[in-house]
């Protein structure tokens, strides 16, 4: 038990409606899109280097996330987290696909270099791929366990000051010290694209409620895996689980995620 | 009533399936493709400057939406829409997130100095914006009424010769001096993204048909609004909402548009 | 009767989850990864010009999709092809709205000069345009019949050493030589936007596992269709056939593929 109160967070989701800025992949617009419009938060898209500071100066969050990257997205991903990093508004980054190319590797590494983040969500390839140069991600996918790669998240997190989460059948979140793991999920979240990416984009609805990362990716996750379960209950195959999804982020009453997230420290 | 002949219109939609240009944002792209296949209409995504011009002149209509805007994009959308001007193909705008930034409500300017515009649908704040440096957008979202937004509404028709129609609870299209509002809609329609670029992707299909912008306007909105009645009687949720909408407007008969549709002047 | 073992290939990419290299349009990114990954594939979505060399390297096919194509998009379509030609990785084109535009019509010709293709897949229209001039594609719907672009596909076919696929009610491969039918398919995949691109896909995840491009091709193609049938059983409307369609390619069984393909020779 880690005793948030991930009830009041949740409620407070549903009732300020914060809007999330989102610069991220051309997958998985659509369904960041619908997943935090379901859970009560209000997403907003943008790229052109001509607007990201004003919208980011909107924001109570902002999503960095370097799937179907190019350079001049990057740039505006670095203008942006560098302007809500002036503001205070929480950055997450989701470093979809490091490893697999030097590009992208070379994109996570200079986002955590240049930006102060509050939370980087990855799996256990895309997390090593920031401390060697010997993992190798199979494009998106990972080839590593999450407790695999739990010494390196946590060098990450202590250097970087982020809290760093792990996503795989047992989530790890940590920040370099402290680690929570999360027992919430459902293995048909890896048969629909985008569902690691509406995470972080659920964590960064969260972290604008809370100025605690640790707390926000934490909330996040759980909030994530339980709809997953929630999902799962009621559909076997990947199409009709996306609906049952993105159905069970609406549903979900902070009562219950305070009842259902399974969290647990240490 | 109207008096609109909403049946026959829906009905050449369904025989002669115009073929809808769209230079639309990434997130909703998918969602607007099936909202015009399901209702009848061919859509055709096209924004490089090499080949709008040629694309345009295939369509029936052309749609633009400045959501995930960016410079090149502009220039896409001002040559498409000054060659449909030329060919007397109608033009229809979505501003989504005009006064959200200066960059966008810039866009909005620009398009609607540069192009003779048959249709600009917009939530009010997006309206507003053409006309108050003081509006600010949340976002995409609006902070104001339709009613709100009704006389600024009235003097961008007049002024740009098109008909502005405002989107919210009740809907109101006008033409700077006829007024027409629609009752049609559902609460569930604002948790999906992309359903007010998908209406305004309706309107552009029934303009296809008639030379009537007014008309257009009002019938994009009606059938949307009751697609999404349709939806909300078989859904309680976003995900199987989303579905059940794509369903319906596929379902809906055109006698079944011309009973339903609540439309009411003055 | 073509003696294929589909059961064998289907029961190996579910084993081994080959990674696909997608280069395609924005409008059905996310459906065809969705597609990929419910009948076991491992999507990958790249386009920038700094890591497609490296991303086709460790990718089991590599799929082309010239849809909301532009010049900078060609580059790296050009360069991702020559690199997978020189790996021996298959290439598989679909060759979007050419014939609707000459911007689409000469990046197809370019690609099939400029790059080994395994295999091209388009409607009559896009197929007809790449032997003549006067050929219109209507956006990205076809004004022609299969049996119509058949003689165009076996000379393209012979002069390019590629498979050509041309789908429509009944689909028909061939080698240039070699014809095959595959009879399997549903009226609703025509309403649900990016069924062709996935079904593009689902031959380029069936080539990974096979050498032979006609045999991937036939598969691709009878298992999409199939997957179709499967739909259609469950679902009336375009919203939930999409559902009900994402659902079979994931539920479809090695045998069943067998049992149910209809592809016959000549």
């Amino acid at each position: 038990m880690v005793g948030y109160d991930l009830k009041s967070l949740l409620e407070q989701v549903r009732e300020k409606n914060p809007l999330i800025h989102n610069i991220t992949n051309y997958v998985v617009m659509n369904f960041t899109a619908n997943s935090l419009l379901a859970m009560g938060a209000s997403p907003v898209m943008a790229h052109a280097i001509d607007e990201v500071e004003e919208m980011v100066s909107l924001a109570g969050a902002l999503v960095i996330n370097i799937g179907t990257l190019s350079k001049q997205w990057l740039e505006s991903m670095l203008k942006a987290g560098k302007r809500a990093n002036e503001l205070g508004v929480p950055v997450v980054l989701d470093p979809v696909g490091s490893g697999a190319t030097s590009f992208r590797t070379r994109a996570f590494r200079a986002l955590v270099k240049e930006l102060q983040l509050s939370v980087v969500r990855g799996n256990p390839s895309e997390i090593l791929s920031i401390v060697s140069e010997y993992v190798r991600t199979r494009g998106v996918e990972t080839a590593h366990g999450t407790e695999e790669a739990l010494a390196a998240a946590m060098d990450v997190a202590k250097d970087s000051n982020s809290i760093v989460a792990i996503t795989g059948p047992v989530d790890i979140v940590t920040d370099g010290e402290k680690v929570i793991r999360c027992y919430n999920g459902h293995p048909l979240l890896g048969f629909v694209t985008g569902t690691g990416c509406a995470a972080t984009a659920a964590i960064a609805a969260f972290h604008s409620i809370t100025t605690d990362s640790l707390e926000a990716a934490a909330a996040g996750l759980a909030f994530f895996g339980l709809a997953g379960e929630c999902a799962g209950a009621k559909a076997n195959s990947p199409g009709s689980f996306m609906v049952a999804l993105l159905d069970a982020l609406y549903e979900i009453s902070p009562q219950e995620l305070q009842e259902k997230a399974r969290l647990e420290k240490g």
